[in-house]
């Protein structure tokens, strides 16, 4: 084939998230991964779940990062699941080069907690700062409370 | 957590494509997961991942399903980047729920090989079978000519 995936940027928004020169609101993370808020929810705790180790996409990561990055998606979703945060489903987006809707090059999953009759506002829209910070202290509670 | 995944139901669609029992446009399987068509596509060339093994949803997927579906779906995205193919992105997109955007209860990965200046048509709109196998035929041959 005659693809080869882009080189990864080291001062992509995610890089200094990790870094911590830029804030967010971060709500899980474990030897492998991170998990915080995106600040252009689509859904009320719209969250982003990336590997703490350099990949631009899925088309590079190694299967130890995709291994990773699934294993807390699935680990926060059904912490999101039922009572105390009262998700009814879960969207997962994942999105790769400009023309696959990527937009931040560091592989991240798109974790969209779902309500029965909710639907996606509109993307590229910067959200309240209070309401996420006050989802990431509900989801943090949550994720917590499932062990 | 008071949240359990609901149960398998042997006799969902992908189980009987799987078991061949009803037709599908097959591009891709491997020892754990197969590949085909969307019949319904937001684009063109719109497919499935599916485990070969049950599972209702990412909810309940084991570490090892996971791993299988996310190893096939970047290796059948990279085969249709670049030429023959001709794919400039990827969209992955997966469903948990019927909140969350399922209706299929067989654990599915959408890949959307996206082009530049493209956009997803309406969910759940039959498409062209004519167009879907033609899809089909250079998919297929794209993962070949790739490896």
């Amino acid at each position: 084939m005659d693809y080869s995936p882009e080189p990864y940027d080291t001062d992509n928004i995610f890089a200094k998230i990790l870094r911590e020169e830029i804030p967010s609101f971060r709500v899980f993370e474990d030897a492998d991964t991170l998990v915080f808020m995106d600040i252009m929810p689509r859904v009320d705790g719209h969250m982003l779940v990336i590997p703490k180790t350099p990949c631009r996409n899925m088309l590079d990561a190694s299967a130890d990062q995709l291994a990773a990055c699934l294993k807390t998606v699935q680990k926060v979703s059904l912490a999101l699941l039922g009572a105390p945060y009262g998700a009814d489903g879960i969207t997962l987006q994942q999105f790769n080069e400009p023309e696959g809707g990527q937009e931040v090059y560091h592989l991240h999953f798109h974790i969209l907690p779902r309500r029965e009759g909710d639907s996606l506002r509109p993307p590229r829209q910067q959200g309240d700062m209070e309401v996420i910070k006050a989802e990431s202290e509900r989801i943090r509670a949550a994720i917590e409370a499932a062990g």
